[in-house]
């Protein structure tokens, strides 16, 4: 039996995601992203189609590397305006039962203890549905919106998240034993005080001590998302992520970073399979192939490559505009996203800005596209698990909310037809629906979870 | 005809709130705080009762003081585990049409940047229904958990909440102009970049350089609501607050203080009604006085004072634990909410704890409690209205949510046959329902709107 495909939608509260441009398809809604009922009907529509989450982009800063300026981010809402993804949350989950929700926050504008609240409430009001999706962040806009200055460098950035990691660890995992709380009316007890102590951490970055303000909550810590694909970026991951995403374009490059990120979490002393790849993907899918094309066809028209080019510069901390159009991209040093400057400028594969555009960025975004027949694409995924060794895909919107009903109604049907998808939710918490019954918590072997095996003695009670 | 009585739900993201040890009530369901349908159910009973808002407390410490010891809170369950409040709001915003919510947010650890993004999210989510309790902390185990090493000094905490505030109102009422947001798709413009510009600010506390990342909401800035009673609260309060949380026991005490600040008011150049009173109150009510009379004798077998006594020593900076029963309560210095200590320690009424257990703790709260029928307590909270110029009140949860059923049920009716409370919702904003149609916004003698007055020229598009 093949295994199964596992899903995320791919999303962001606010108008321009990954496929620029498509906000101004007439059947396009996500101008709607400001209304309650777009997130709850869209968390519904993924569920009837047995998504395992939703995944909630985010970015706190501006796309002010092309052309020096907002001018173009703003004209075409590319990821600005954007509200906050964590608040959108309990409302969704409050209309549903099963769905995940991975939501991106970046650590580095946040203090641990209150951002290991922000979690646990939510993995409380969700029922143990909630991931966190970690970053760091990259954008000097960011920096000086934040008070900062100026971006702290790549590197250091991953030692301040390592170091929030093991604060956030101690909070959920370490500050409220199991059986802490017993909300015992007849005997007055709501928490056991033996069983809840603080933490005292005290770093390079970071001093916390006290109680976790939240009781235990069903997964504890969050599921851990990680997108980092650097050198330092994947060894983080090898370390805490539990699901990470990729977007590489060529398969047998993917099947070695997925084999590579793999053999590391193995030398951390975790399951090779304790980790979960998905991969960003765009799909347009219709009844026939002809069909399809012709829907690719309309959608084309609609969208903004050069928002496409604009979003890329920011990722890669390049301005293209100061290119001429034919001429190579040379590698910048800078402080963006490792993965996106490599590969844009890697040895004997040079591209120009005429090049990007015409070859990547068709409907404005980035991510490889599927056009075909329901039948097609599910045969395309399902290649593409077997090939590259991955688990899963993050489908990025292109014409929202169509493009999810386009294919939650016909490509899951023949996903499942293949044996390739699930026909039912499995129960439990979002970590037990990707990884397996009985794997609420992280796992033993996993950094977070040792801090359990470290438990001090239970103190008495005065 | 009298005025509409204004009335607030206060509640809190945890078990005990205000009322210490009634969780313990067979029919109490604080324990349930947890799970969503808790909150939305919640909102919905408001909702049917025309509550103007759902006002949510929070704390981001602990309460250490009494005993020098969490065991007594965790037992009790004192405000500790505490969940975030903003968290809850979207399910019940998708629950309601009419319910406001108020959401208290200790700005001293927020960065201004993302908190602004924050409220505009929900402002944006709630259509319009989101107000910020605006506080600055006070515990010492808060400085601890957040790396500050001890609590800010009180004068200093306000003159960092008026920077903050300077901030916030840039990015809600500056940033972007009317008219910014075109969502124009056949232009393929959505938002017109000669309309939005980034703030610039370089102050004492914060440093912030930026577009706001959220487009203007229904209220652009949240209805501000604020507590603080000390002289310097008090002038916070007259330029900056709409709402106001007074708790004081004593009529003519109370009059005096609305009165005061709504002298102070009208020297910031505001209309003396353009701030709103909200009394703390606990009420038990029946069909009938006795009924209503033996309800509350079987509450107060729940009821924790000496909960309520280590609640107070954390309000007060005062460890009571430490003071012989009748030994009187001595004024002490320290950071603690100061209209507290002065209100314990004002010479001539001295009070020892003995007489705190037996005067004020009995339901295990400090806020005046009114039992009675319906029509006894409405006819009493008429009276408060009339005799002490507030506006309305802010209704502490005793046995939860039965107490909300037995106010709508049986009081509600008693007010509107009064023609003291209004019988259906007023369209609009939270700010209109509050303050009347056509103010939407911050007016325009508020502080945070003459940011708008100072508009400079429409800067041309690049």
């Amino acid at each position: 039996m093949p295994k199964h495909i596992l899903l995320n939608a791919f999303n962001m509260n606010c108008v321009g995601h990954i496929n620029h441009g498509l906000w101004t398809h007439p059947r396009d809604q996500s101008t709607r992203y400001k209304d309650i009922t777009y997130w709850t009907e869209l968390a519904q529509l993924l569920e009837r189609g047995l998504f395992d989450g939703l995944f909630l982009a985010d970015i706190v800063g501006v796309y002010d590397v092309y052309q020096q300026s907002v001018d173009l981010p703003l004209r075409e809402s590319i990821q600005l305006p954007v509200n906050d993804p964590l608040l959108t949350v309990s409302a969704m989950a409050a209309a549903t039962r099963n769905l995940g929700f991975g939501v991106t926050v970046n650590l580095t504008y946040e203090l641990p203890y209150l951002l290991a609240r922000r979690f646990s409430t939510l993995d409380h009001l969700t029922d143990g549905r909630i991931g966190w999706n970690i970053v760091t962040g990259y954008l000097e806009s960011a920096a000086k919106a934040m008070g900062l200055g100026q971006q702290i460098e790549h590197d250091e950035r991953y030692d301040r998240a390592e170091e929030f990691l093991d604060v956030v660890y101690e909070l959920w995992e370490r500050s409220w034993e199991e059986g802490a709380v017993r909300a015992d009316r007849e005997a007055r007890v709501y928490a056991d005080p033996a069983r809840v102590r603080p933490i005292a951490h005290h770093g390079k970055y970071y001093d916390v001590e006290g109680f976790h303000l939240s009781e235990p909550s069903p997964q504890r810590t969050p599921v851990l998302f990680q997108a980092g694909s650097s050198g330092r970026g994947q060894a983080f991951a090898a370390r805490h992520a539990e699901c990470v995403f990729v977007s590489q374009q060529e398969r047998g490059a993917l099947k070695k970073l997925v084999s590579g990120v793999r053999d590391e979490v193995e030398r951390e002393g975790r399951q090779r399979d304790d980790i979960k790849f998905f991969m960003g993907m765009s799909i347009v899918t219709a009844a026939t192939e002809r069909e399809a094309r012709e829907k690719y066809d309309d959608y084309v028209q609609y969208a903004s490559p050069e928002a496409g080019l604009a979003h890329y510069a920011s990722s890669s901390g390049i301005d293209f505009s100061r290119y001429a159009r034919n001429e190579p991209i040379r590698y910048v040093k800078n402080n963006a996203i490792q993965s996106v400057v490599k590969n844009l400028t890697a040895a004997g594969r040079e591209r120009t800005v005429a090049d990007i555009l015409s070859q990547e960025l068709q409907l404005g975004g980035r991510y490889p596209t599927l056009v075909g027949s329901a039948s097609q694409v599910a045969d395309e995924l399902v290649a593409w698990i077997d090939d590259t060794g991955i688990d899963g895909f993050n489908l990025a919107r292109t014409v929202t909310p169509e493009c999810y009903r386009d294919f939650v109604d016909l490509v899951v049907p023949e996903l499942q037809a293949r044996g390739a998808y699930k026909t039912e939710y499995a129960s439990g918490t979002l970590r037990e629906k990707i990884f397996g019954a009985g794997r609420a918590h992280l796992p033993a072997a996993h950094a977070g979870s040792n801090r359990r095996d470290q438990r001090e003695p239970v103190r008495k009670a005065s």
